[in-house]
C-alpha cells in the first residue's frame, strides 16, 4: 500500500466553476494505482468543490447564478470585511463541499461519464487557490 | 491492510430517498474488517447521497419537498435539455453530497442509531444508478 | 501503514457552531504521521460538520442566522415529533456535511490558515454529540 500527496495551485478570475479534472488525472496517472482512494481538499473558506456535469457549459452558468440568488451579495450579514462577496462566499462554501473522495476502481477514477471535478470560486477578484490531493492504494 | 471495491446498481422510481444501508452492510460484512474506512460515491450528477434519519418516514418526504421548493422545476434555468427536472437535479446534487466517508470502528460502521444511507433521486423518470464502494482497513 | 480511531464527545448548548479543531489536533499529534488521511464523521442527523473561517466570530453568527432563514423553524413540515427545531435540523444537516476528509501533508493537517473544524448544532436544547475520527497513514 502506498500514499502520495501534492498541492495543486489554481488561478481563478471571478465567480464560477473551474474544471480541474485533467490536473488531477495528470497527477494520478503515473502512479499506476489499480485500487485506491483519492481525496481532494480545498484549503479555503471562500471557494469550494463540486462534482458536476461536464457536457453542457450552461449547467455551470446556472449553478453560479443559482448560488448567487440563494446567498446574495447584499444580504443582512454582519461579516463584510472584504466586501459584499465576502460572507456569501462562506455561505456558498458551507452549502457545497470542501472535500471530495473518489474511489479508484480497476485503474481508473470511478467518475461517471458526465462527471467533472470543479473548483467553485465565490470571490469576484482573481485568486490563487490551493487544493491538497491525497491518494492511497496499490 | 486490505482494500476492496464494488459497483452497486440501484433502481429508482422517481424523486425521493432510497435507503441502501443494507446493501452496503451486506457487502462489508464478509470482509470482517475491525478498523477501516468506507467510501460511498455516486457516479451521477442528477442523483446524490445523504445520511439521514431512518426512523420516521415523513422525514424523507419533508426532505424531498424541501429540495423541490428551494430548487423548483420551473426556475429560470438555461439548461433544460432533459426537461424541467434536469437543472434542479444538478442543483440538488450540488447542495447535498456526491460522496460519503464512514469509519469502521470495532468491527462496525460508525453510523449513529438513527442514521441510514440514502440515494437521493432527483429525476422523475425511473433510473438505474451506479454507486461505487471502496473500503480500506484490516 | 497504520490506522486508528476514536469517538470524541462534544457538549452543545443550543444552535450554532462549535470549534473542535484543537480536540482533533490533540488526538492526532502523538501519532506523528507524516502522510495520511483524517476522516471526521458526525453520528447524528440533527447536527452536522463544517470547515469554516476561524478568524472573525461574526462569520459563525451569520452562518447560523442564514441557515435559520433558509430552513426556518416554522416551515410546512410533517415531521415535528421533537418540536419546531426538529425537521429544520435534518434539512440543515442535508445541506451541510456529515463527514470531512482532510489530508495530512508533511506531518500537518492540510487545513488552510483560516480553516477551523466546526460542529454545527441545529437543536435548541443542550446535547452530547459523538464524532467518530479515523486516520490512516504513516
Amino acid at each position: 500500500m502506498t500514499q502520495s500527496t501534492t498541492i495543486l495551485e489554481l488561478t481563478t478570475r471571478g465567480k464560477g466553476l473551474y474544471d480541474f479534472t485533467r490536473e488531477v488525472a495528470d497527477w494520478l496517472r503515473p502512479q499506476q494505482l489499480q485500487t485506491g482512494l483519492l481525496t481532494v481538499f480545498c484549503r479555503h473558506t471562500s471557494a469550494s468543490l463540486l462534482i458536476q456535469e461536464n457536457a453542457d457549459p450552461t449547467v455551470q452558468i446556472d449553478i453560479k447564478n443559482y448560488f448567487d440568488q440563494i446567498a446574495p451579495d447584499n444580504g443582512p450579514y454582519r461579516h463584510n470585511d472584504e466586501g459584499p462577496d465576502d460572507m456569501p462566499a462562506h455561505l456558498k462554501t458551507a452549502l457545497t463541499a470542501v472535500n471530495l473522495s473518489i474511489p479508484i476502481v480497476q485503474g481508473r477514477l470511478a467518475l461517471g461519464t458526465w462527471q467533472g471535478i470543479y473548483l467553485f470560486e465565490h470571490r469576484v477578484r482573481p485568486h490563487r487557490r490551493q487544493i491538497a490531493l491525497h491518494v492511497i492504494g496499490e
